[in-house]
């Protein structure tokens, strides 16, 4: 009878342990996540600019599993966890677990602002990156119909919190946009003003990237025409309103908000077990503070046994990837009686691209710094193949090649699947699983 | 100053009149529709099934009028109409018209059913495509997560009411979909027993076809294994039981309605305007009784003038297409001091799809039937061609290619852009036309 794994979460972390696992047979590996699919999170942005189909940057699981018949999928959400019984208690029944691993990531964190969790647009989930085209382009809409050149302004403008890679990527985005698609599709807008702003907390752009980088990116967002505003962070967001934390008010109907995640605590896991932004404090094999047979790894996780990061690791998609390999070869190790390994973080270097033609990007070692083209090339390269599928590579390279050459794409229409009577995936627990879903909206995702 | 034409729709009949009057700079044309995008009905189910993207299949109608600068587009609901002082009352403000033309189209009729308006899945937008895949694809879920061989059934069941080409082609495309993708994706249902079941009142399917096509296309079916009821109709559709006229039950979660359609009726017109099907009665230049400045075109109107068809037209994508744009040259006749032409409709023939490799295919004169493969890339062909733009067909084409040879897609996404604060296009009236939007989900798409 094998041991039965189960994954919590079909990102980055828990989806290549999950096909690391698939390879050798040695467990019974069950994933489970609230979605069907698997996205690809670093090019979200482009979804929500309507550069690419959702379907380019996302798989469903399922067929990710195809014909690796030791890897079982279960759509469903965490809403329990009993240790001492190693049952875990889904939106949709329950299961049980011989090794438990969290790889549920992070979630959109508004620090406890509910005005801006009410009417920011969050940029983690798919989900979220169509509702984001949507809105905006309603916005646009309505700006057509507007007369007061305030009003216009109002739904043109956009506040972009948080000068991370999402932040940068994305107004660089829109500045971009501003000048060529609303020209041509919104001729009724040409004179109007709306403005791009990109706010951080810190004293530069891109934080864990190189000053050279910092100041790349600072430079060619300003000529784009993005006006940055530094050491300054989002307070409030009401009556269409951004109120800064030096008593800026910016006039705009479009907060979207990329400045900061937070891990997802769960019933049954002890305080204890949590550590800074609620992530689960493991050690170097990725064990579960208190437990012997849970684990976390990816952005809900941290630990300090990597002797290069005693703070932890960063929350990037880098260090999820390696975690998940490592904890499922240390699973086939311990299956094959040898001995696993403690987690060591290689760093790949980090990018950003800034428009069409350009990004920065820093490589550790030998420490090298590019910028303009050919960091775009590099970024361009690196991603498409990231990429899961060589389908999402096709379809993802053929938009970006539509998009450089005709600097446009077709895919600005507000769709809306409405369906008045969703119904969750077991009716028994509806209700609870309803909220859930609402609550955790980017748990598993 | 030049006459303002308002176009209430952007489906067929609404886009090829305006384009066809962008050509011309005669009139000054605005179009209004509650959706920004234009789409192909004919191709809803193959993303209602998860085959096409809706990109593949929709376009952005401002991107459809650049450069047309006589083209305006307008994004709104048509609430009433106030003829006397050639006003319209949109759900975001209101303005005014010399020409007022319908091409409305027509919404899913229900027959007064409340349980299966309530139930069941429509298939007339591109938002009730991505409806009815999210809803298969979480059944599915849910029949993997059930033990109970009948509530399996249920979930996977399939009932398709309506036996017209969308209620032929869906049921095909499931029939070999659930001998294909289901089984490789889901592998816990391999012995699963679901059934495909397509209902139609009529004694026949695809009635106005020739008998030959109608009896290929019966053969095809239930070789596929789909289950064929003629001479009933649904009556009604409650826990999980579609009710047929002649008492049969089926036990079924899923009830897809494609059994008919009817115009809408709009406040400000007399119901002496409306005829059969709540069409709007015009005479042979498509102008509504009763007005010398109001016309009606495709699904929304019927006309006797045509000798040909003393009954109206049939509400197909021809008839739409072909109104339009010879209402669009009576326009510029008009404006040119030239006398209008009545319209007489060209049958070129109609198809449906069967699955990979087959469909049939009629054509009026020289009286021809074909069915098989020939008919199949004839099929393809026909409606490559008929997509509005050069990006559409590549699309198109390239999904079509890989879902060939593949025997497959990777589009089975359950995506969900739930957008808490969904905000109507203008605040002011925002209830009426939250509300509206609701009840006329279907009208100007």
């Amino acid at each position: 009878m094998q041991k039965r794994i189960v994954i919590i979460g079909g990102g980055f972390a828990g989806i290549n342990l999950a096909l690391q696992l698939g390879k050798k047979k040695h467990y019974q590996v069950t994933l489970v996540d609230k979605n069907n699919y698997n996205f690809f999170p670093p090019l979200i942005y482009q979804v929500a600019t309507a550069f690419l189909e959702p379907s380019s940057i996302s798989y469903p699981i399922r067929k990710l599993f195809r014909n690796k018949s030791n890897l079982h999928f279960r759509l469903g959400e965490l809403l329990k966890v009993v240790p001492e019984s190693h049952q875990l208690i889904l939106s949709n029944g329950t299961i049980e677990y011989d090794e438990l691993v969290f790889a549920t990531g992070a979630e959109t964190n508004y620090f406890g602002m509910e005005n801006v969790k009410r009417n920011a647009i969050p940029m983690k989930t798919l989900s979220d990156a169509i509702q984001m085209r949507n809105r905006l382009l309603t916005h646009f809409e309505e700006a057509t119909l507007a007369t007061d050149p305030a009003e216009i302004a109002k739904s043109l403008t956009i506040v972009i919190a948080g000068g991370g890679p999402t932040g940068v990527e994305i107004s660089g985005m829109f500045a971009e946009m501003s000048r060529s698609i609303m020209r041509k599709d919104y001729p009724e807008l040409k004179d109007a003003d709306g403005q791009i702003y990109l706010v951080d907390g810190g004293a530069a752009l891109l934080k864990p990237m190189s000053t050279k980088s910092q100041v790349n990116t600072y430079e060619s967002l300003t000529k784009l025409g993005v006006k940055i505003l530094l050491n300054s962070h989002v307070n409030d967001f009401v009556n269409d309103k951004v109120i800064l934390s030096d008593g800026t008010e910016i006039v705009t109907k479009n907060l979207i908000w990329a400045a900061g995640v937070s891990a997802i605590n769960f019933d049954g896991i002890p305080a204890t077990s949590y550590g800074r932004g609620k992530r689960m404090i493991v050690d170097g094999l990725h064990k579960l503070a208190g437990f012997e047979d849970i684990y976390a790894i990816g952005d809900a996780s941290i630990q300090s046994a990597d002797p290069g990061y005693p703070e932890g690791h960063p929350q990037v998609a880098q260090v999820a990837i390696q975690q998940g390999r490592n904890l499922a070869a240390n699973f086939i190790r311990m299956a094959e009686r040898r001995v696993p390994r403690s987690f060591v973080y290689k760093d790949r270097g980090s990018m950003a691209i800034i428009g069409s033609n350009k990004a920065v990007v820093d490589l550790p070692k030998p420490k090298i710094h590019l910028n303009g083209f050919l960091a775009w090339l590099a970024w361009l390269f690196i991603h498409l193949m990231s990429l899961i599928t060589y389908r999402n590579r096709f379809r993802t390279f053929y938009n970006w090649t539509v998009a450089y050459f005709s600097k446009d794409q077709s895919l600005r229409m507000i769709i809306r699947p409405v369906d008045p009577h969703e119904d969750p995936v077991v009716p028994a627990i509806e209700k609870s699983a309803a909220v859930e879903s609402e609550k955790v909206e980017t748990k598993n995702a």
